[in-house]
């Protein structure tokens, strides 16, 4: 099943705001629609935005839409959520061909979304030989942190993708996500895909990670990234840095799984990345329970930075860059998108 | 208030699962009752678990138990919960008199819950010196994990209460309590001790802790404990280690702060510690809330092991054990328990 797809004429999306309790796929007909699923992250993740800008401009130019009235309906959509880069990057993608008629832009949404499918499957081809080759043959559990998975994308995902190939190819015994707090991507989400694929898992505290790879549970640990500097110091969800400090201290491989285009290579090191603080709601309250006693304030940061020395490798679509080794981002070549 | 106490005949303690919404003092008078409420930690935490060992044997004692009936209901109490040697020790301690009859039962019982009182009050003394030995003059932040507070014990705590002594001397510039998933401890006691006694403080989760202690957010970490072996392996509330990780990569200190009678020197190294998994449902369901697809299991230790290496100090409240100095248990004289 994939997140968002062009299905007889429409755009088809799970909506995730429903998940894990309902699987719910949405069939969108009209761009307001479509704004609003953005909007209230019904569909989210930065490839699946991408897809999203694509297709809906798509839509409205199946459905009729030319000239400066394909321009302003582009525009709405490209603005559904300002902040996300690639909501507006699929959107001017295909508006590049705006004057050729709706079946080309057609075409190159669906190349959007192509792409994507088989960026994330080769991220996997990657990423499940580099564990062959750091773990040898058997089978191995893996630890993972957030949401990486397909539903972040079109089909199978970044860091949560390894893990499927792995599981496809044999080689998994057991997926240990953390919950990963305050937001609770890896129950809701990332516990949800690996129960759709059949692969084994169990659930942990975010704070038992490193323990329980202590202790022996799991034999690498698996994440995406939100931004890759060039040094490879990699920003992503708070909780990646814990569990690589848990996995350094017991000699167990720390692979960052992300497309080429999440590397930055202006950003020289982590230092100069940007921590996003998301106030003191989120931790002091869930679902409108409050936790804390009122008046508590929080410290909330969306994302941490794992120092390259902590990093064993990184995974792209195009190349494994084996940090541990002193290998690095500017000098290991592009290698192909793998099909196989 | 006293978190429990023994009032005209019967045992008073507050239940701690309706903080911090609401103070609840609850009157006990039956040993079922008893254990129903430590097991669903409506008294938790080492030394308040000493206490309601000695209190709940004096309890039966003193409505008429006696000889192998007195046994079986102290054998029954003290296996309420299996990792807290602190249960125990609180049975043994007052049926070593048993056959003395329920007065002086009784008397041992309060003497357990005295000698907590003055055992709290002294650790705070070593801990906050211990603070300005290594951290200099000024002031300072520090981060905890769980509830080693008043609400631990009787009144102040352990590894809180050190926080409280430095508050105390204004050397406190802020405590970062960690939230404590999956029972929240840290959001729900913790942050309503500090609020009471006027500290300043904010909430933080589980996985940001080592990333705020990389950023210089805190300068020490301090934890209570639930059973320190001879060679100074330290159980406690799940995710120390983590958090003792993320002290020892920034070379920042990490505190054990805990009652001489959480010592066992027949538990030769953390290795033989029993790790009580609490089961799938609190991972699984947030505050009564759903968060993970039906049927998802969890692993959940309720407990992990931070090894000796990973410790700075073990403070009691008869000395202080410099590991880093390579002092050990063993070795290191008891002091007086101090009264200033």
């Amino acid at each position: 099943m994939r997140t968002i797809d062009w299905i007889d004429g429409h755009i088809e999306l799970i909506d995730q705001t429903k998940l894990p309790g309902e699987l719910v796929v949405r069939k969108v007909s009209d761009l307001d629609e479509l704004i609003d699923d953005i909007k209230r992250l019904a569909v989210r993740g930065a490839p699946a935005l991408g897809v999203s800008g694509g297709l809906g401009v798509a839509l409205v130019a199946q459905q009729g839409l030319s000239g400066s009235d394909l321009e302003d309906a582009a525009d709405r959509l490209a603005n559904a959520r300002p902040t996300a880069v690639n909501l507006s990057w699929g959107v001017k993608r295909v508006m590049q061909y705006a004057s050729k008629g709706k079946d080309r832009i057609l075409e190159e949404a669906l190349k959007i979304r192509d792409e994507d499918i088989a960026s994330c499957y080769s991220m996997g081809q990657y990423g499940a030989d580099l564990m062959e080759e750091l773990l040898g043959e058997g089978q191995h559990s893996v630890m993972t942190v957030c949401n990486t998975g397909g539903l972040a994308c079109v089909e199978r995902g970044t860091a949560l993708g390894v893990i499927q190939t792995m599981f496809e190819r044999g080689t998994l015994k057991e997926a240990l996500p953390v919950e990963t707090r305050p937001l609770l991507q890896g129950s809701r989400l990332t516990a949800w895909e690996l129960q759709q694929m059949g692969a084994p898992y169990r659930l942990i505290v975010d704070s038992a990670g490193p323990f329980l790879l202590r202790r022996g549970f799991a034999q690498a640990f698996f994440a995406g990234a939100d931004r890759i500097a060039a040094n490879g110091d990699t920003a992503n969800k708070i909780g990646t840095y814990s569990l690589s400090l848990g996995a350094k201290a017991m000699n167990l491989p720390v692979i960052i799984v992300a497309p080429e285009s999440t590397i930055d290579m202006a950003t020289k090191t982590g230092a100069d990345i940007k921590i996003e603080d998301r106030g003191s709601e989120e931790v002091a309250n869930f679902h409108g329970v409050r936790t804390a006693p009122e008046g508590t304030e929080a410290i909330n940061p969306a994302f941490d930075v794992t120092p390259h020395e902590n990093i064993t490798a990184i995974v792209t679509d195009r190349r494994v860059i084996r940090i541990d080794r002193g290998e690095t981002l500017a000098t290991v070549p592009l290698g192909p998108i793998r099909t196989k």
